[in-house]
């Protein structure tokens, strides 16, 4: 069993308490946040706390805050040497205040404030300096369900880059999808099975194996209808770097 | 029973065959292609013709053929007044030739060679021009067990495009994103739960609500850092305009 005292009350924090009490593995002896108010519903199943100061002895200290606050909540704790983990995808494992065992326990996913996280699908990269707290971590990912990964700092952050990319661009693409279709008063209902697919292609096969259309067959006539169709300058410009971006990968000329 | 004779031997020609010989309200009398060899794999189970003199009375002639060809196979065809369509996003109807009656038949999703494809989950975007046609289309779409839209082509036109921005455009960030891992000897695996969560979420959510990450919150010290990180010119171009396309669709200021 893993005792657990998690501190903070936004949507990591959240989706992490409610997958660790329903592990058989986990217990979560407190919550802190700095004001209880986001955290009081919660008080009939756990302690919740304000005062840093109360905060008990515990297996592992999870900080899962804004990026901004770790560094500093970190060395608000009032004890040493024990293990004390962030959960950011950004921020250095050395952030956190050295008088403490340092760790990072980053899950790899988006989260919603209102849909429930099937741990299942959450990879969770650890990090650690000492080699000995990489078991407790490895299993505390497996109360989880979650398949955990050893990376290190450059390569957590790579993937948080890579994460904008693969989650916060795309929808961006589908968000303008949205735009196109709307302007022409079709629904972009439409277009959901193609977004699934497109994103299922690619559990397989790599995105350069996958890839298709005008860009990367070099159909100049295509994309000239294409961007003749576009009214906003700045969906023009999204179409034609993302082309060239296609061509360069593909081998083929640019636009 | 709709009798169908299907005209090219690409992807979609071949994916509408195994789909339509496996429906039983769908009878596939002829397979035509200008060369027979790549269906002639199939002349057990379906007449396969490369005469297009050849061609017996159908219901439906559906010209699968890319689109520069469509119009000039369509006025190759040796009858008059029959439904013929064609399968292209991006051709215009009346490109087909005015000797037949005219319809479009365009199954929205990503067709790979050797995938199975499951047409319950490939919306048929459907057009025509005399109104009784329209009935034996629908049929042809609910034998597929596929869900149809009736569109005109400006619809059409603006779906294709926004396939662009939802399935290659997409594909070529899940390609950078393979790229970035690659770089740092990090597995691109970890993503892909993240790649299918973000498909999904939008399935339920508008873009708009589904959208979160450092642009959107206007996290100007993460966006620095992304920046800092990203070694190929290209890739921090398109970061850029992508985070500054969130902020216009967010509403905060640029970067």
């Amino acid at each position: 069993m893993i005792s657990v005292v998690l501190l903070g009350a936004g949507n990591v924090a959240t989706h992490l308490y409610k997958a660790f009490i329903k592990s058989k593995d986990v217990s979560v002896s407190q919550w802190y946040n700095r004001n209880l108010e986001p955290i009081q519903t919660y008080k009939n199943e756990v302690e919740v706390v304000d005062d840093i100061n109360k905060l008990k002895k515990a297996d592992v200290y999870i900080i899962a805050v804004s990026d901004d606050a770790i560094s500093n909540l970190s060395s608000q704790l009032p004890f040493e040497n024990r293990l004390v983990v962030h959960t950011s995808g950004s921020v250095g494992i050395y952030e956190l205040d050295k008088k403490n065992e340092r760790g990072v326990f980053y899950p790899l996913q988006t989260f919603s404030k209102d849909a429930e996280v099937d741990f299942k699908q959450v990879p969770i990269c650890i990090e650690v300096i000492k080699k000995t707290n990489l078991k407790t971590l490895k299993s505390l990912s497996e109360a989880l369900g979650s398949e955990s990964h050893k990376v290190n700092t450059e390569q957590r952050k790579a993937l948080h880059l890579a994460a904008v990319f693969v989650n916060n661009f795309t929808n961006q693409l589908y968000r303008i999808a949205h735009e196109i279709t709307e302007s022409k008063g079709v629904e972009f209902n439409i277009l959901k099975p193609l977004i699934l697919e497109t994103a299922k292609k690619v559990q397989d096969l790599s995105p350069y194996m996958a890839q298709t259309g005008p860009a990367k067959r070099n159909d100049k006539k295509t994309i000239r209808k294409h961007l003749k169709l576009l009214e906003n300058q700045h969906h023009k410009d999204i179409y034609e770097l993302l082309t060239t971006s296609i061509q360069k990968t593909h081998g083929r000329k640019k636009l």
